[in-house]
C-alpha cells in the first residue's frame, strides 16, 4: 500500500506536530531563555550538552553505514563535515568547545566530559544506538527535531545576548551556524522520509522515531536540571 | 606496556608480511592478469566485485561511527567521498558501473546484483559486520590491504590493456584512480594503527584483522572461480 498525496500531507503534519514535545518547552530551557539561570547552571548545560555534540557525527555515520543509497549518503555526509570540520580548529564540535570557553569552562574540562551526568550520557548513547540498530530511515526521521531548531536557535541567540552579557558573543558561533544548517538539513531529511516511508506502518515508525528523539532531548534537560538545581532546592 | 621504536618496526613488518596472503596470488587473479580468462569470467568477476565496491562506503562509515577522534574521522571521511562522489555520476561506485558497461554488462544487471553469488555476498557482508562490531582500530587495520593494492592495480591495468583489448580502456578509470588513492589511504591507516596499537595484544589484533581482510578478498575469488569455472570443468 503506497501513500496518496493527502496521506503525505497528513504524515508531514504528524511529524510537525511533534514540535509540541520539543525541548524548547522544558522548564530548564524556558528558564534559560528567560535569563534566570545562574552561571553555574549555564556552564552545566554547556558542559553536558557537549556529550551530545561530540556524538552527532557518530550518529550520522551510523546512518551512512546503514543507508544503501549513494544519493542519500552523498548529501547526508555534509552533516559529519559540519560537525567535525575539514581541518583542526573547524566544525561544530570545536565551536561548542569555544562556547565552553566563552562561559568560563576550560577546553579540557569540556572535552574530557568530567561534568557529564549519567542521565545525559544514557540519553545521548541511546540516540547513537538507535541510529546504529534501527532501520536507517527511522534514524533519519529522528533527526527531524531540526524542523523545530531554527526558531529555538534564534530565540536562544537573542536570549543569550540579552540576559547573559558575561558570555562573549563570539562564543555563540555554533548557534549562528545552525540557523542555516538546520533548515538545509531538515529539508533533506523530510524529503528522504516522505520518499521512503509510504505505508502507514512506515509513517507511524517515523513519527515514533521523532517522538523518541524528543524524549532524548527532554531527558537530557531533566538530568541537567536535577544536577544543577537552584540553590534553594539543594540538600546539604 | 607501550611499544618501543623497534617494536613498531616489527609490527609494521608483520603487517606488511600479510602481502603473502593477498588475493593477487589467488589462481583466478593470476589467470586474470595472464590474460587467460574468458569474457564470461571477466564479466562474472566485475559483476560480483560490485557488491564489494558498493559496500565500501558503508564499511568506512561504520569505522567513522565507532571512532571517537574527530582528527581521525576528518581524514577517514575522504574514503566515503571517493567512493560515493559528491554528485550523481561521480565516485568509485559509478566508475565500477562504467567498468561493467565496458566489459559488456548493463548498468542494471550490475547495480541490482543479480549475478552476485552467495559466497561473495557472505564475504563482503562479513567485512562490513567486522567494521561495525570490532574495535574501530582493528577495522582500520583491516583496510591495510591497500598497502599491497598499488602494485596489483598497476599490474592489472597493464594486463587488461594488453590481454583484453575488447574492454574499452575508458572503463578502467576505477583502477587508475586507486593508483593514487590507495597509497594516500594506506599511509593514513598505517599512521593510525601504529599510533593506537601499542601493546603486543593490540598489535596482534591488528595483524589478525588484516589477515581476516585477506581471507575476505581470497574467499570472494574462490566463490567467483567456482561459479565461473572453465568450460571444461563444468557439469551439465
Amino acid at each position: 500500500m503506497t501513500a496518496t498525496l493527502a496521506d503525505t500531507d497528513q504524515f508531514v503534519a504528524a511529524l510537525r506536530a511533534q514540535s509540541q514535545r520539543y525541548h524548547s518547552l522544558h522548564p530548564f530551557h524556558r528558564r534559560m531563555n528567560e535569563g534566570s539561570l545562574s552561571r553555574e547552571q549555564v556552564r552545566g548545560w554547556v558542559a553536558n550538552r557537549f556529550h551530545y555534540q561530540a556524538n552527532i557525527p557518530r550518529k550520522d555515520a551510523a546512518i551512512l553505514s546503514n543507508c544503501p543509497y549513494p544519493e542519500v549518503r552523498r548529501r547526508w555526509i555534509r552533516r559529519i563535515v559540519d560537525h567535525d570540520g575539514t581541518a583542526a580548529g573547524e566544525g561544530g564540535i570545536e565551536a561548542w568547545l569555544s562556547l565552553g570557553e566563552a562561559v568560563g569552562l576550560s577546553r579540557a574540562e569540556v572535552a574530557d566530559e568530567r561534568h557529564v551526568v549519567p542521565g545525559v550520557r544514557f540519553a545521548v548513547d541511546a540516540y547513537v544506538t538507535f541510529a546504529r540498530t534501527r532501520p536507517w530511515v527511522e534514524a533519519v526521521a529522528s533527526s527531524l527535531t531540526e524542523l523545530f531548531a531554527p526558531d529555538l536557535m534564534a530565540e536562544r541567540l537573542a536570549a543569550f545576548e540579552r540576559h547573559y552579557p558575561w558570555i562573549d558573543p563570539a562564543g555563540l558561533a555554533y548557534f549562528r551556524a545552525r540557523l542555516t544548517q538546520a533548515p538545509r538539513d531538515s529539508e533533506h531529511a523530510l524529503e528522504v522520509v516522505t520518499e521512503h516511508c509510504r505505508t502507514p506502518a512506515e509513517q507511524a515508525a517515523a513519527v515514533a522515531a521523532l517522538a523518541f528523539k524528543n524524549d532524548v532531548l527532554w531527558s537530557m534537560l531533566d538530568a541537567i536540571e536535577q544536577n544543577y538545581a537552584d540553590q534553594a532546592r539543594r540538600q546539604p
